[in-house]
């Protein structure tokens, strides 16, 4: 459910490129993409209209078209009977919900638990990042700045990126697109709405649900979400603060060298760290800078970049499902 | 000296704007530039070459060409008797130079020293949105992510950054520039040498200069500095640790309302805060997200954005001379 979207397209891809046992794919979307198509094993898969009949009936559904369809729609699925892993905010906090990132808290799934959300894209990539290192200590408080693409918008996001990146380099008239400032060469603070300790809805996201996936309620989060002119892959500056003395720099590289999901390109010699365009396509999250905090002895600091649309999003979907099928069959 | 550079032309534009009392304006810049032009007052200046002798027999001099031509030239220009200023970071860390940001620390020219230095683009910004909270308590730390434009990198990085970018557009072949990710639609650590510590040479700048700058050894400064693909200004998250519990959100509003050179963006209901479009061209340091850190009673988290190649260098640059000769004349 969601098919047209930028994430309904890597859900497909995935589901090919995985093997992910699929007897039969209902692609569906809001009534007026009906009729379109999505590739799948070389054949096309045509669109049908999503409502309460037609997301029931199947094993697994997957929700990713935003909180105000899952909340309506996943009701009829979860009754008739499937799985549902649902890629919106709508049930993440729900204390009968899981909200999991496999590497990290696969053990918040429970057979019962038929509903199961997928963490905001940022939270994901931070907790993929940060969780292997609570076996060094306790984490005290975690300082975020985010660097995040237009594709958590969307795909009319990423699209209106394009297009006033156009207009500026051809000097022609620049599209507008309801409430976002200039994209083309610029880059703005989180345009979602803020709440009256002047959090936005993006950072109040990462501060509960990185508590509530690693079950620390106390677990302190300073964050800054911005919105960055790059299409594809989220960037983040994390400062880890412990609440004892640090770890070492080693040992937070040789742990992050091993942990699941992560891949540690962190090479001072040549400059080369972390980028979006690496991250782009990739399923790991890269982390690299990793080095001491230079102003607190309980922090150490990291870079890191995931794909907002394949580990923020429909791989971290699919896994789930891959994870709740391996421990408790369909 | 560096007319033809991305600060160059804004020190003409600046000497215009200000109506700088001028007069005779010498533009210098390396053999290859000589004989171009740079417009001033409706004519054409023609630049000459930089040597020890063309930067003699000045009142001021203006170094914009990096810390190997300051090395070079700036003392042939002191000892003939000019008032030098130099935007590279030679000699920026020399405890005989005063380092200055005119809002914060003219009370550093004296009249004797004739060699002043421009502080780094990225502090710069920093301390004018930093230094007014002084007066509501001591501050311990800084906690800093930037979001640097091309223009920190020059006129041939500005080139690069559109180029990659009408290039993915376009599809066709992608350039390579020395040692630089690909630009478009990307970003990346901050380009300079990693020292032992795992800081880049650009994040110590930001670190010692904030120090010199305001005076307090002590300061601790976490930072991390990236490149985006913006074209022009500087844009860095900032959350502010005081000694004491940290001033009320309010408090602070206030005193950044007033402060000198600082211009609050932060109008919540309409999610409009600092960006570097906004900046671009300003003088002034755009300030906003104004709000207490939820994750720490001591804290204060704010978005700040400056125009690089103005308050950044150029400005700042003239500031300090228009406050040198206002205290000291020529």
């Amino acid at each position: 459910m969601g098919a047209t979207g930028a994430v309904g397209a890597e859900f497909v891809r995935l589901f090919e490129s995985r093997n992910f046992p699929i007897e039969e794919l209902t692609l569906l979307a809001s009534s007026r993409s009906v009729g379109k198509t999505l590739p799948y094993k070389g054949r096309p898969v045509v669109i049908k209209e999503a409502t309460e009949a037609s997301v029931q009936g199947h094993d697994i559904v997957f929700f990713s078209a935003g909180a105000t369809r899952s909340r309506a729609l996943a009701p009829a699925a979860l009754e008739s009977g499937a799985l549902v892993i649902d890629n919106s905010s709508a049930f993440r906090m729900d204390p009968e919900v899981p909200l999991v990132v496999p590497e990290v808290n696969a053990d918040a799934l429970t057979k019962e638990k038929r509903l199961i959300s997928v963490p905001n894209c940022t939270a994901i990539i931070l907790m993929v990042a940060v969780n292997p290192l609570r076996a060094l200590g306790d984490i005290d408080r975690l300082i975020v700045s985010t660097y995040q693409s237009a594709s958590g918008g969307g795909a009319a996001v990423m699209d209106y990126l394009v297009e006033d990146t156009r207009a500026v380099l051809q000097e022609s008239d620049r599209p507008q697109k309801d409430g976002l400032p200039p994209y083309a060469f610029n880059l703005f603070s989180h345009n979602t709405a803020i709440g009256d300790g002047g959090y936005n809805e993006e950072e109040l996201k990462v501060i509960e649900e990185s508590r509530k996936i690693l079950g620390d309620p106390a677990l302190k989060v300073n964050v800054t979400c911005v919105r960055v002119p790059v299409l594809r892959a989220h960037t983040e500056t994390v400062t880890v603060e412990f609440k004892g003395l640090a770890p070492s720099e080693d040992q937070v590289r040789t742990i992050l060298e091993t942990a699941p999901g992560v891949q540690v390109i962190d090479d001072r010699a040549r400059n080369h760290f972390p980028t979006p365009a690496l991250a782009s396509g990739q399923g790991d999250v890269l982390v690299g800078r990793i080095r001491a905090d230079i102003s607190n002895p309980h922090g150490i600091s990291l870079l890191i970049a995931g794909d907002q649309l394949l580990k923020g999003a429909a791989l971290n979907a699919v896994q789930i499902a891959e994870t709740y099928r391996q421990k408790f069959g369909n």
